[in-house]
């Protein structure tokens, strides 16, 4: 059961976010008798179970908390983190490419914090499933943990595994390597996606992908992509409209292949 | 049922890809006794039902082909269109932002050719639902030929009708407009938004971004985001890795807020 | 005399930088009998005069300084304010687009902290000339001292004054505003500028990048241009070469256009 | 003389700029009794000579040309070519960053068609000096004829020659490499750079990006910046402000260093 089987009152049990000044946001799950706190005063969960979304809480102290369901790109930029995570644009992007939705197997390598595989789970659903790899025990037991309090944890096999000895899975639809060394684990990758299967990865230096870019072709993969997204904001101000100040510069580039059934030498122009 | 049902190998009926030299993509649906023609030479399909995935076939006059599953990205860009469509960029982001995924209702003002519908479909599945209202007969008609093509007309409502008359649906969780004035339709719009759903648009110019914004505000829309994205791609060369010479320099920018229970002035920090 | 006429050592009355660890740049005017005073320890100014260029000074804590002749983008950045000035990015761009060069005539409106000032005195030289306006007694004190510590303050006109009121000078080869409202200002602009000339200003909302666009067609001027500079760095290092995580997402538009003879209405594929 | 030394009114020998229609811009010389010539129609020179800047001329045909001086951005991008030319907007940011104004000495190598040269030429003035290296004979003929055109070949030696070779100039302000292997020239640069001099180059591709970097460490090079620009238009209509469609992605990866006294090895925090 994933986050989002939400009724028109905020339930008992219910994974919830509380929007603050300055577009803070908290994430909570409701139970009975605990209370939320923060530096700008505390509310009682059972003060908010029972009470419609986009209500305005006031905590003792008469601060404002909006009561909302939280939104994928939320949970993602909220998730508890031992490792850098990706970005929502980031994630979006992959999902569109790698064409990931309902009842797919995806192969991930380098669960992290889980916040990529959260996306993975959530778009691939019960008739899909999310095999994801990690060397770091800690690791694995916090993404585990946090796949868990957003109910998708069902979806994903968490695996203890060094990719470097390959991956038990076959046919997978999708094989994403988030890790520091992809170009390490192409072979290993190809042998567990399907013919025609897609290969993803980011890494943030421009040596890195000067090697993934070396793999891939050793792996005769084809229609090969890189690419990075520049996410910019602007002030919502209607009558100074401009963008911010500052923005993120870089996350990643972000490197795309397809598996084709011929180990032959590829064409270039197909490559 | 939708084009991603596949077995290991094309059947009779597929949705498949071919994608050819210099990337070039072609999505044909293959049905016994038919035949694919471009000006590279002709393929029956007859000779590529019954083909392993990511298979390398050619055409009578020898020039290759690699039989592909699509992606959802693939579908979007491929679509048959007589308006604008989104890029895949913009919709990946769209979906992080606003929480699309299974089981939701989506309400899209503004159906076009149907490529942001598609993806609609894709990610709600046959447990949610899109309701998508179009002015232009014309539109509505290309977009159900667009939708069924791929199997997912199933998950969508073709609605004809004006956005200024507002939409019969309530308590949907999304709604996006996707048509020149959104800033004329925000309280329609809301009128059918559950409580703490989410609003998006997208609009070309700065002008339409301040208009949209004070629509917004003066519906009481809170938590409104305003951004663009840039995607920028390399040429995937590893012994020449550089940006690519020319790029895509805008599509629109993104507009988000969300809906609040009270309708009384909202708090500025809050907006 | 500018602070460019150096002999091959660092002599009495040279304007100094001295760079330190972490790109720290120091601007110091050599005086004998004088001290360097940072964080980092102290330097004489006379263990500075007589030393090559590109020395290593340890100070007396052992901390790093190299002995440098500072450019024109060092000068910039360091400039003493108390209102936002320009980018080097910005300038430099301002300077090749409007032609500004050895010999010309150029007035500026919103002289500020004097930053563009400096560098339009250090293009037009000793046979060119800038004039430029200011409001506000302080700034126009604090741009005055700063143009002398570079030793440039004999190619500028320091003027009080409103633009509103406009200007006194005609024929000047370009004009440009570096103030809140330079829509206000593009009549009075137009009269001291030279049939022909460039017209040239940079402002942080879109909003008012609209207004100085109206006011332009009103004042037909033609040949408009709108644009922005978006500088990236890299981390500079050769193993690990990628963006840096943050940059400077916005500074301002930048808005050209020139002048011309006649002031009937102005064929708009010319504007 | 440069282009820039211009009377009220056109005259015979000056170099003018014909901007018509959709911002297409001609550049003459003004000749008494030759003919401009466009598939816009005809203008002879004798009726151009003792018209006021900024005039709206029209062709025989009846379509109009506005009279107009260059600027420095119009001069370069209008360059006859037979190589890759500088773009205005790193142009600009070179002479900020590098300090290149009236009176220094510059050392380019890689002469090519003489656009940067153009730029270097028209900043350092009759006082100054540029020193430009090109290894083809038919490239340097040509910058020759394009300094001569704009009246800037005085300021230039251009020099038939091999970078790898070195140069015979000592002690110059700055060094710029613009030829496709800067990170074989490293070290013959600094041989003819001042301790405490500017050293500039600009490569398209990361791969050269790394290997002037490992250069400029070998040659103990300090202050080291790696940066890109990203110009982006908007279309200057009011009523529908927007970016323009498609940009220029990439031009090339900035590089800059300066030299210092010491050949010992460099302090990691000061490079």
């Amino acid at each position: 059961m994933t986050w989002q089987n939400y009724k028109e009152t905020a339930q008992d049990g219910d994974l919830v976010q509380l929007l603050g000044r300055g577009h803070k946001s908290h994430f909570i799950r409701l139970k009975s008798g605990e209370v939320f706190q923060t530096h700008r005063g505390v509310i009682k969960h059972d003060d908010i179970i029972g009470e419609v979304w986009g209500k305005k809480l006031l905590s003792h102290q008469g601060n404002p908390f909006y009561l909302m369901q939280p939104g994928l790109a939320d949970i993602i930029k909220e998730t508890k983190r031992n490792t850098q995570i990706m970005y929502p644009k980031d994630i979006g992007y992959v999902l569109m490419v790698m064409g990931i939705g309902a009842g797919q197997k995806v192969l991930e390598a380098g669960t992290g914090s889980g916040a990529l595989t959260s996306a993975f789970a959530f778009m691939v659903g019960p008739t899909g499933h999310v095999y994801s790899y990690e060397r770091k025990p800690e690791n694995l037991a916090l993404a585990k943990a946090n796949l868990r309090k957003i109910g998708l944890d069902d979806c994903v096999s968490f695996k203890l595994g060094d990719a470097s000895q390959g991956f038990t899975e076959r046919q997978v639809d999708a094989v994403f390597l988030d890790l520091r060394n992809p170009y390490d684990y192409i072979a290993q990758a190809k042998a567990s996606l399907k013919s025609g299967g897609f290969i993803g990865t980011i890494v943030p230096t421009v040596n890195q992908v000067i090697r993934v870019l070396q793999s891939l072709r050793n792996e005769h993969f084809v229609f090969i992509e890189v690419c990075e997204l520049l996410l910019r904001f602007y002030k919502p101000e209607w009558e100074r409209l401009r963008p911010t100040d500052r923005m993120v510069a870089h996350t990643g580039f972000l490197i795309f292949g397809r598996s084709v059934f011929e180990s032959e030498e590829v064409d270039t122009e197909l490559a």
